[in-house]
């Protein structure tokens, strides 16, 4: 982009720290893995919500773990370079674990949003919707929801269009447990306001602890806007227990096919094809059933994907064809047109154009010409027990069936390698190479294997 | 059937002439395949229609399409022979579309219907149905729905049971849009009166085009009887975009499945189960979860089809167990009891009765005795890189694992083939063919290779 | 458990006797196979209910089947030792098929059950409640769902909050078919009056048949107490067709699939995984969509499961890895650690700590040493045509790619087998074996072949 010299002065973006809530035990998970590095689409529940804030513009990131959580912490690094951990050492409910990032909170940001590490399906235009009361000098804005039935959420109560507290359930009079607006957790607040909003939070309850959300009624006791942005349920569903997880899954899952399919892919039965937030998938192509994509996979046009393929880490050209039982393993590199069909698995390996292997073979640290074909039952032996080696074929050559190369081995332009071979050294280009027994036949010797009948 | 010589006089078959509209862009398709030509379950949505109409008992078919779509009009003759292309030069409307068969029209035929091609699973029965007020004196029909949601649709407005006019949603007072009652598109008209009807429409509005839903205005002001026909919601939506395709898709998948499970086979999950119109599957089948069943399948009485399979083109006779991981192509023929187990491969190839290859092979181009145990990672190589050529194996034969049977190549009957042989010259019945190294050990080499240890 | 010295005196166990009836024919299955001995999540539908009625406490179980039903006969034998077998010889309803097993009755049991093989979903659970007003002192106690939709199913009429009759649909009132409460068709009867009741059941009906709903009616004639107690619909949904029998499995794996899960075990896409009632994973188990778990597997904690596996009858230890597309046959036992890769099948084989088999193999009949590799094309020749052999593999062993090692036959700790060998004798530990052609090479072969370009 280049500059345009007399530009209108930019409206000044509004700075904006996001908090997430990640010291939550997740016991009803029933796993020793904390709750937030439990995956969606291949990815933790955190890492997306670290994605999504960062990219609904937060500056800085500031995450509340529990203690002891160096797993958690390494996940918070890995996936958002600068974002402080910060860690809440007793468990004295939300507000209690915004205020653990008390020291971010005091660098006095425009706008801090809370989000939460088990709610990983908020997108970050969601966030954005959040902050804009914020923008028109709301203090605090709550993110709610139509609930289908609202039991067990807390309800939002508004009076004259105003938002005036959430109302728990088990608080809540049988009028107000009529409402389905209710509070999805999440809250955007004027940075300049939090700290002393959330110092204000008191624990007069039966737990003793500090509830964010009594910060509603704080603020509007103190006469200030409070505003409600809504968001689909589906979106704002939290992950406690393995069902839970699973529902996010497939509900990640239909936000990727649709993607998939509005640019212009046909997905048979989306509903049994997995994807992955970067799977890259080209105009026309057709994914038959049952189809599992991993992470970085990039799919050229026009590319037939048959039933029962596993692809992760691959990148295949347009015109391809894979499958049916296919297998594309990290570093597949596949050019146009080319075909790999039943039972077949290639890793780390590039096939020129039009290069076919139909059947049963294993290819592994390989380069493979243009216009050859590889037998059935062909493998790759990159594996000495000791080092991987790599196998160079060159164009249009034609390995016979049940081939072993044992690498490190090349075989040059236009060469033949017999059916059972086994090939441990180079072959010239346009040679024939055999590596078998010979055949022979002894007559009927199965006869006398037979037990005589009476 | 033979004649009776005093049957009572025959009612007269109405004539029939089925237009269908498939000049339509298909933009949202995002594809560089014109949209009537995307496939369900198969076959493409243009070729369903075909199908559907010629069913139903028309007796010409006039397909109107864009121009310069000679793919269109290629797969209009590959399915339906005699059916005519006209070609809608401008789009300017669906009564428009319609009048591009003018010559068709113009050749009197008693009944005239209107079908969409991107309106794919409109079944014969409903087409007949659609008909059926025709006969019975109606100028037109209208096929209508009773919509759950119907923002968007045209409704229906009735006036003491006569249909009166359909109403676009952006025309519609709000009493009209709380009508669920919705036009499907599809209509039927009397081809005595359907040319004066298409050529009284006119096109003020405010896109100045032609529409076919005002010939139903034009009908009811001159006081000609105009009959709606219901149809179910399902069977009559569109296909406008890849998500609706993929739904499409489902309901034929859901149509095709209740057949079969009427027809007495077990889909244990049958929402896993994918099917053609033309496959064939006998009582007592089980078919375990994941199969896809491509064109041209026929599987006899109490076949065991097990996970995972992949099937097209193939025959399978009573009592044979498939899968799980097996493929048969085009061409595989099994008889009674064989086994194909997992990741094995058939491929034009004839299996006799009890034939078992249960374990990682390629069986293409062959024929196989009754009774032969094919040894896992058998492979027939049948192709040398310039031909195809057929292995022949007899009955009651033993091929031995890891086996490279070369094409052309013949086992006789009772053979026995040694593991890991490569077999390229002919085997007489009863031998013993061995083609292979014979082993040699040099003891202590593993120890050598090793790193010493400090 | 130790036994307290003290204890409460306990309250008598009331005694049970289970009718069940499996005399229908079934013949909307379309089957040559009696409707209930079709399966659900593996097992036949009479299993289940035996495994219900007996995990419920019945002390005696009674089974109903129709004539000559040797098959029905001989599945209830080996499912519920102790069982005895009653034929209905002719069918003349409910009452007259529960009084088949009169000789049952009369041995004067406190509770009778009823319940029916061709409604499988019953948990034991429901039959312990179904039993529990005859404790209070109810003659009768009914099982009642409230339908979605009550069409065709007969309505539970109560006065005065007490059941006075079963009404079915064809004789309901119009106010009484809004009743949404229905009969599920299984009942409790006090042992004591069951006998007089169901003789005093009449048919005077329109197909001369003998129901067992009219005990309600007379019973409350008879001013006895008439429970009702309440189970889901989808509990209670019986099985007389293919769909109807799809829709059971379905529930059945969804009642499996939140187990699993409440156990700790991610399942990605839950409705991709199949399980059986015995299938046991363990925790922090990742299953990948499309896994199927036939009988007898064990799963150890931290176990990955990738897409596309089939396993029956296997033991899996912690931290293994498996799959995509492999296949565990019964007797595969993985020890901690084992990784099983694409297109390997393992049968009846111990696979030790750490074990590798990656790539296109079968293991049948053998047993591996800890540590060992085993390259890609793999094949233990276990079967010579006649019988069964072992292959044994020390630790520590590296198998090169496409071995065949043929069974009788071991290879020592440490042992190389070279890529391509054919292993028909023992081969020390330590030592290299290689069993193979060597190579040879033809120059410019290969260009000799080709057309001549003119």
């Amino acid at each position: 982009m280049t500059e345009t010299p007399h530009q209108e002065p930019a409206k000044r973006e509004r700075s904006c720290l996001a908090i997430i809530l990640a010291a939550g035990e997740g016991t009803r998970m029933r796993s020793s893995i904390p709750k937030v590095l439990h995956r969606i689409a291949g990815r933790t529940m955190l890492a997306h919500v670290l994605d999504a804030v960062r990219r609904a513009g937060a500056d800085r990131i500031a995450v509340v773990v529990g203690p002891d959580r160096d797993d958690v912490a390494a996940e918070v690094h890995a996936n958002a370079a600068g974002a402080r951990v910060f860690v809440q050492s007793e468990r004295l409910g939300t507000a209690h674990a915004v205020l653990a990032a008390r020291a971010a909170l005091e660098e006095g940001m425009d706008d801090v949003v809370v989000a939460f590490a088990d709610t990983p399906l908020v997108t970050p235009e969601t966030f954005v919707r959040l902050r804009e009361p914020l923008g028109a000098g709301a203090t605090l804005a709550v993110l709610g929801f139509e609930a289908k039935d609202p039991t067990g959420y807390g309800r939002l109560i508004q009076e004259g269009g105003r938002l005036q507290a959430i109302r728990e359930e088990r608080d809540a009079s049988p009028e107000e447990r009529s409402i389905r607006l209710c509070n999805a957790g999440l809250m955007a607040m004027a940075g300049s306001r939090a700290l002393a909003l959330l110092s204000a939070i008191g624990n007069s309850n039966a737990k003793g602890e500090y509830y964010l959300t009594d910060a509603v009624a704080l603020a509007a006791k103190a006469g200030a806007a409070v505003a409600v942005v809504l968001a689909p349920e589906a979106e704002v569903q939290g992950v406690n227990d393995r069902v839970q997880l699973a529902a996010a899954e497939a509900d990640m899952q239909w936000r990727l096919r649709r993607d998939v399919m509005a640019g212009g892919a046909t997905l048979v039965a989306p509903e049994t094809v997995f994807l992955q937030s970067d799977t890259k998938i080209g105009r026309d192509v057709v994914v038959e059933p049952n189809v599992w994509f991993g992470p970085g996979v990039e799919i050229g046009d026009s590319v037939s994907i048959r039933s029962f393929c596993h692809i992760e880490g691959a990148r295949v050209a347009a015109g391809a064809i894979i499958g049916p039982f296919a297998r594309l393993r990290p570093g597949a590199r596949l050019a146009e047109g080319v075909h790999i069909g039943n039972f077949v698995e290639v890793k780390n390996a590039e096939l020129g154009p039009g290069v076919k292997a139909n059947h049963l073979a294993y290819l592994g640290d390989a380069t493979i010409g243009e216009g050859t074909n590889v037998g059935a039952g062909t493998i790759t032996c990159n594996y000495d027990g000791a080092r991987k080696h790599r196998t160079e074929i060159g164009p249009n050559a034609f390995i016979g069936t049940n081939t072993s190369l044992v690498a490190p081995v090349s075989v040059g332009a236009g060469a033949y390698i017999g059916s059972g071979s086994v090939i441990t050294e180079n072959v010239p280009a346009e040679a024939l190479a055999l590596g078998r027994g010979r055949q022979v036949v002894k007559e009927g010797w199965a006869r006398t294997q037979r037990p005589a009948k009476g």
